[in-house]
């Protein structure tokens, strides 16, 4: 489901609003930070193939003009049995895991994933995260915060990431 | 003391290695990344009043040319009894603790921290990251790949930082 614009404000006041006191504590019992509030993955979510997801919730932790900075920090979760659109884009991303296990479908391959392992998406690769295990998995994102769209992946890459062993059963 | 210039490039040669295989894996008993280097914070160390620093470790996770982006990310690890420089500059601090507990001087406040607590350093606020525990606190720091360099803080900066009961036991 689409946030609403309310909620999407919500969110952006309550960044700003913790940001400004400069120390952001983290509740480890609810796996939460203090005023920062989880949105639904994603506002640009589409209908073409491959970008469907499941369970996916998203913090902003840091991104201008709330910082004056010229990146984005986000932390990413998926439920058991989650997983994120499958999706390629321009900008890169630079992730660390921080919460249980998890696996990563980047380009021709499926990384098996565990905390503070760092993962490596450069442009335009195809990507996706799934959360195959039954505890939620975590990781923060960092990216330009100018940044072009997800867009989905091409015919040739969809029919060659079928085709590949590994890859083939995230393909969907 | 200052890391060699072959130091510099071997730990800069195997971050590019590493990026190159998308995946880096974290070896949680050593508390290290695979073929992820550690030099000695940090190459413009002062010896103006307020830069000295020690038991300070940076790992580079990732920064351009490596990858195609606008920022850096570090990991700084500080040794019990360990200290960072006081010093301000233009550039932001967004960073996640992700070992241990440590304290942030930040302006005119002293944060106590663990683990995923989150630390925002707006432009050119003093700061200092001080390690009073018997365990290493790490962070991640994540910078725009160009900023400027530190620099001390002013006479009225030490000066209130030194008259403020808050920050004085950090201010050498």
């Amino acid at each position: 489901m689409k946030p609403s614009a309310e909620t999407m404000a919500q969110a952006a006041e309550a960044l700003q609003d913790a940001l400004r006191r400069l120390h952001i504590p983290f509740d480890a019992a609810q796996f939460q930070w203090q005023g920062i509030v989880p949105v639904q993955y994603k506002e640009h979510a589409g209908d073409a193939r491959g970008l469907g997801w499941r369970g996916v919730t998203r913090y902003s932790l840091g991104r201008p003009p709330y910082i004056e900075a010229s990146f984005a920090l986000r932390y990413f979760e998926i439920a058991p049995d989650g997983y994120s659109s499958l999706e390629k884009h321009a900008h890169v991303h630079l992730v660390v895991v921080v919460r249980g296990r998890g696996r990563a479908l980047v380009g021709e391959r499926v990384f098996e994933l565990q905390p503070l392992d760092i993962v490596y998406v450069p442009p335009l690769m195809p990507h996706r995260w799934v959360n195959p295990y039954d505890e939620p998995f975590g990781f923060l994102c960092t990216v330009d915060a100018e940044r072009d769209k997800p867009q989905p992946v091409s015919d040739e890459e969809w029919d060659a990431l079928r085709a590949n062993p590994e890859t083939a059963p995230y393909v969907f």
